[in-house]
């Protein structure tokens, strides 16, 4: 399980009519996690997408409101991968807290990973999962089997 | 049950760098379906709080990513509503449709009623339900005992 | 002078604390009064980068807030072009006015045109000043000399 | 003079088709050089309208464009007020900065002073202009002739 904390504050341009983040906007903080994320493992979404040719459109996503979060306010985005991906989707887990560490907001996020070559689904690529391996020791590869012999 | 369209062409200050809506704004389009399904019933949203003292805050909601829509198509924002509300949450079905007549995106919203008076959740008012009773027939009260006395 | 008139009504999604439209969204505003009054020509702005391979990038803005618009509140986007288009540069003035006809807003936006070939400033095409010249009568072109021949 | 600077990085959300950031986010990014420089002076935009009843709406703005901003670019917004605030108004001078230091986009923001209580323009609270004395030496307030004396 891999868990990522990153702090946001919520600004003036993107609350509503009662002073409240507008519940829009939660979607660009789990954007905002998930990119974060990323760049904690040592990969940027705009490298992925540049250099390996990989994107990560959003298949669905799904949350609830927990309770309202207050302009000027400084969130945590806590993002968490359960499962180390092996399928052509992945899923995001993401959980909004308030200064006060209560639950704002809370749900998920399902992307796929797509070769933007032939614009087509593909399986994880191993430039990715390799950052992972660590938060998930039991996908380490198994070692080769001559590598066992005294 | 309660099915209305409303249009909204993409801007460009709604697109992302694939040329698409991005994924984050589908949120602001399910609210403007609901705002003109309101309008088109007769009652704004505005009134509601402000004459009403009703409030309708988001408590989740759900979407699905089937197409990208792109920048400055004229999508079709189908809001249905397929229950009489009854309860103090009340579930909007919302499906985005391109030029093409074709699917975009799906999701569905829950609102809760909140009495803006003491900011709790409070049963669907009758103000708006009278209006809803036209599409749901079975839901028009019965008529007092007395009035079918000869 | 084309002076064209773009209703757009203020959505929840675009509105601050006061209720009032964010000052932020107002360029939002102005690029939707720019991209309707191009498709009032009959050309879209989307074929403009597609087809004809130009772009107009923003070069500068100015605005002046003068009164307060309100959610819900349908505004008039009337965008002026003053002069027939002959520099690399071209000058949009826009005023935004409330339902009682008041003027909210009042600015203008410099934008540059650009060959998307060579990504340089270039002059205004003439597929686009054709289209211009039936609100420019002086700059309609001169006929060819022969053509003056009994 | 009173100079601040404030990172922010561009987001996915920001962006428009050409992977820069929106002509129009630009806004946004003032907004927060401002709240971050009050918040540096120990002083929040909220606890300015919720404590001291005192709201700074935008009465005009101004931006020239120099260079287009990236996707996931760390940019610097450097905020500066040049004069010591007597008027009514107040100008907030904005340069943004890219990664390699090389001018973004610049502008000026224009404030007014409005008393929450009566929704009227004022002068500048001298909460405010107490903690701006220390970059404005010359506005020291003079010393009563009394405390001179020996």
């Amino acid at each position: 399980m891999y868990i990522f904390d990153f702090q946001k504050r919520v600004r003036y341009s993107e609350i509503d009519q009662m002073g409240y983040l507008y519940h829009g906007r939660y979607v660009d903080y789990y954007e905002i996690g998930r990119a974060e994320m990323l760049r904690a493992l040592g990969l940027t979404y705009r490298e992925m997408e540049e250099i390996h040719k990989v994107m990560l459109p959003v298949a669905s996503l799904e949350m609830r409101y927990i309770r309202p979060a207050r302009y000027d306010e400084m969130l945590t985005i806590r993002t968490t991968l359960r499962q180390f991906p092996t399928d052509k989707h992945m899923v995001f887990y993401v959980e909004v807290f308030n200064e006060a560490k209560k639950l704002v907001n809370g749900g998920r996020v399902r992307l796929v990973f797509v070769d933007m070559n032939t614009m087509r689904p593909m399986s994880p690529p191993t430039f990715f999962t390799n950052l992972l391996v660590q938060f998930f020791p039991e996908h380490a590869s198994e070692p080769a089997l001559g590598e066992h012999q005294p």
